[in-house]
């Protein structure tokens, strides 16, 4: 049994990204943008409901405020802004939720942020705070090893981690980093196998051919990538193909 | 019995407005703004905390999405996107009164939306549509006569009226423009006792020197223009002088 | 002979709108957003050097400062706020021009204040002051009969009238409402047919049949929509065909 | 001979902060804000024109984009996105400078900006090459022995160094970092004796007692803080008694 979760509501003002009426019927965990990087209150409303309708769990995708650079880039803010920051985008979705008759069931930090939180200290337990001030029964979708587990954890939040489908792990269990070459896949097939193999094996082949161990609750896929409705429904059916149930964490 | 009411939490970034702290410790209902016209998610906490200290009630001062002019200018957005925007900003305040252990019981929307949902019935609707969508217990606090008022009335939201202590009015019960001469009053005990007759008498001196019935549950003060602490303070003590309590609505 | 417009340079962050590489190819002049409703520095700076690799003409598109909502909602702000906002948009494009060794040669207003500047003559004449304060050797690329036209006229700016390659006309030669069925055509052979005729014989045929006359020294074709290269290209291709040179007006 | 130089123009919306007005009196250069970090449109012009009446030198405040945080926090930023944002902000602010019949004279970064082009040789070069590409006659105003200064300087900018009247300096002539105690002076006549010793003596007494050598063109005082107008006015008084003459550098 697995969770397959992606990004979604990246879409804002006039601008469209990724295919969420595609995504909604393939994944069971929507990662929604909160309005800091992404997602406007009409998208959010909208891709919100859409996942209600779907029966997918709606997660925060909570960021930098940051719309200028999708957030994407690091922001060294003082961690009680932060904490602020990320209350203010979870409340926001939260009352979205309400509206169609739901709940926000997790938080998933998006771009620099998740990424700073694996490792800043400050910034990870401003998040952790945050996500327990909001409803201390939301998990915490993250990366194992990570801060912001180890944080979230031992402040009582439930701790969900993920893998990536279409990402290159390094032999220690680290992701490759996106400036080196192969660091991302593409091939369907190929990124099917893979997570079938770490969801019935726990297990994944690393950059230089060694085996690695996985353990993961969820499978992030990519929504706004060229052939991201091709790779996640590839996936999708491969899990079931190989037995594995696909259920929502939450 | 009254409620006296003010805009706070009106700062931003680096930039402060308003004395929230002095304000605190005069008004029973703070109208507590929510990044959207001032206010970014660190003021919004301090301000909520601030408020729920001093046993003030918590309301969601809701505006377009104008920083760039304080939600002074109208905006003629759709009205689908008003409802979202409005939803977003109570949610995110609600997120912020949980996180100190209170909540949010009114809704007083600002500047030229407010303006504008007196007459404009399909924003007006927007806006009711937001308010119920959020929590139906919630209060609407409004000029008397206005669209919001009947709407949200319909729509079986409780609707409290308001008064202005330093504003001038017609004959007809409405306010005098801005624009006008005379339509801003400044000396605080000419405030004073004004106010303390719409209370006990429920009347006002029209601009022309008739006198106008107010039915009024609420007395709004200015929190942020030169004098706003001085007039307040008079406005509170001539009240518990006449033997009038001051108390939330909510 | 006969000028070509399009919008251009409406990406913002990581969000992608239109095709700019493609429509450069094509168009004479290029209108390209400044920040306010779309395009930011980066977007503005790539597309400004795309336009003068093409010999393509650089135009202003300035815009109500609104990224929410794209420029496309009427917004009531004080005439003289709205110069300095017109002023600081082309001043932004002109350094982005200067940098790539060419320079802003026309000014085309965006969306819902293009709109509003048809009639609204406050607002025209905050615009009129804009343009000429920034340079007076700008052209102002509007519609006919538009109080835009006539003030910049008057302030002594070259005015430059525009007609729509592929929106209905009414019979007294202004625009059939967006709301209405059959506002916008799709076929591109009808289209490009269509452009010729006003090209060539300065006539339209109205949504009623009729024969209105049109005067422009430039046709603006979409860059944004479904098919626009395909319009675009069919437009030019006919005009060429029938013995009409392309050429910027500036 | 000596320059004064101060932030201006860092009101936004209806936030007001500093003392403009006052402070033109007192400068030879004004480091105004060009809307990434405060200062909006109709401030700018209003900041620009004040500067060119009182013949004070008109310099680009250039920032991070990020009103949220006032640019007081790091943003790590792509080189090439930085030069872009801050050819952008200098694009704007010429033309409110032209439109008042004069021009920009120097680029002087602000905060978190200022703070990262000491020594990030990456945003240093994207800062350098901005402004060469704006107008390579354009002065960089910036600490002595920064990564800034020494980049600007082999690009063929012209660099002014500044020192600062109300700062504690090590005895290797950087700041005393805004955490330590003693980092800021107060005192209105200790500071202008201090800035009379630099311009006269080029030297400083650091925190320790030490002798500092300062060779700097022009003496940053600040705008926004309390007591700002009184400790600018004093500095100035004390050079013109010292027959230090006060001169813009530019």
């Amino acid at each position: 049994m697995i969770d397959l979760n992606a990004d979604s509501g990246e879409s804002f003002s006039h601008w469209t990204m990724g295919d969420d009426a595609e995504m909604m019927g393939i994944v069971t965990s929507a990662n929604i943008a909160c309005g800091f990087h992404a997602g406007d209150p009409s998208v959010m409303h909208a891709t919100v409901r859409s996942a209600v309708e779907h029966g997918v769990a709606v997660g925060a995708h909570v960021s930098y405020r940051d719309l200028d650079h999708f957030g994407r880039v690091f922001v060294d803010i003082a961690p009680g802004e932060l904490t602020d920051e990320v209350l203010y985008q979870i409340g926001a979705l939260q009352a979205m939720a309400r509206a169609v008759g739901s709940r926000v069931s997790y938080v998933k930090p998006h771009g620099a942020l998740y990424n700073s939180i694996v490792d800043n200290t400050a910034q990870a337990e401003a998040v952790a705070r945050a996500i327990a001030a909001a409803d201390d029964s939301l998990a915490v979708l993250c990366l194992p090893g990570s801060e912001i587990g180890r944080i979230a954890g031992e402040a009582g939040l439930r701790v969900v981690h993920e893998a990536f489908a279409d990402r290159a792990y390094n032999p220690d269990g680290t992701l490759v980093s996106r400036q080196l070459p192969g660091a991302v896949l593409h091939d369907p097939r190929a990124i099917a196998a893979r997570v079938v193999r770490m969801a019935v094996h726990h297990e994944v082949e690393a950059i230089d051919g060694s085996i690695v161990g996985v353990e993961a609750t969820s499978i992030c896929v990519h929504g706004d990538t060229p052939g991201a409705v091709t790779i996640a429904a590839s996936v999708r059916h491969a899990l079931t193909d190989a037995g594995v149930a696909l259920s929502r964490f939450s």
